[in-house]
């Protein structure tokens, strides 16, 4: 096996899924730094590897993926076990159901109010509140009565739904009223080969979400 | 089998993309009438079945299926052949990395642009263009060498993204300057199975793009 190298910016949650999986299952990888922030994904040579010009990227040997769903898909079907996307069609269904959740209610909703927040980007913060909170009632009535979303174990769907959630906060999105939801952040930070979003003096390890909005 | 019952709305694309799926596929199903903009799907009864609140939803006797992208799934590995969700993991990477532009820039960009022209939703317009056009792009790469977007046959990558591009100049996104992805549409509308988004007069038949905008 080739090392495997990934795309990657640290404070991008998308990258951290990948940057989870990898570490979940054990894997080394190269990271390699790429600013979307300052034009590294824009250019003609990283829209060679991936045409829209987006990180996470993860490259293995010859093969070439862009899109963290599609690399979640592609590590738990190459170097996962069966548990992180079971091959049984209503499992796998499952999965994928909540692999929407983290593309849109999640991404649209929750990441866009972190950038709004954080990063100045010019969305409109009360409709992507809007946007978030159908996926993260969902998610209570789910959780209220399973440890995980999917299937009896953790899969990739909680690896793609965990980063947006645990950093809402950053969007001023606030998670009172989703107890069932704050608890399954404890039991992923609990998960052996969980790490940190971003691994820096000042950042309270085990807890992404509590690190201080500027 | 039980015949098969689609929670549905004619003029929603996610709702198309199943419904031409299933005529693809040769199955039979009922349709249940949910117009979503009187707020039949926010009732009690109705988050039953889709805590999300939201159409698509499949029934499949006791099966609840919600989420156009995993209903797709779901059909495909219960009724299709190989062909439409192929099980060698490469291919099925590369559906899913087109799964995900179906749900990100065609969705987000594109369906917004379109709600927003044609139903008065409180979107911004040049943001959803803006949104629409990483995706359109690497399209229009992809298609500029391949038939089809995630292997040699189509797939339900090509079913997920074909509705919203399809209605791109509802939503005043112009296609003039993606000839390769005009081509594929006029190539899907030629598939086996292939039927219109709504059946009306009024409509030209296999050009369901070029209905007019009020």
């Amino acid at each position: 096996m080739q090392q495997l190298k990934l795309y990657d910016l640290d404070r991008s949650g998308n990258c951290y899924k990948v940057r989870l999986l990898l570490s979940m299952l054990g894997l080394a990888y190269e990271r390699i730094h790429t600013d979307s922030t300052a034009g590294e994904t824009q250019t003609e040579a990283f829209k060679r590897l991936n045409p829209r010009g987006q990180i996470p990227v993860l490259v293995d040997g010859e093969t070439v993926i862009w899109d963290s769903m599609a690399i979640l898909i592609y590590l738990a079907r190459r170097y996962g076990a069966e548990q992180w996307l079971p091959s049984e069609v209503m499992d796998e269904v499952r999965v994928m159901q909540w692999l929407a959740v983290s593309e849109n209610e999640l991404l649209y909703g929750l990441a866009r109010a972190r950038v709004t927040v954080r990063f100045n980007r010019p969305f409109d913060l009360e409709q992507c509140h809007r946007d978030a909170k159908p996926g993260l009632e969902a998610m209570e009535q789910r959780l209220g009565h399973y440890n995980w979303l999917a299937t009896e174990h953790p899969t990739i769907a909680d690896i793609a739904c965990y980063p947006y959630v645990a950093l809402a906060e950053e969007g001023r999105f606030s998670l009172d009223h989703y107890p069932a939801v704050r608890s399954w952040l404890k039991r992923i930070e609990e998960l052996s080969g969980w790490v940190p979003m971003i691994e820096k003096p000042g950042y309270k390890p085990g807890l992404p979400r509590k690190y201080s909005v500027k």
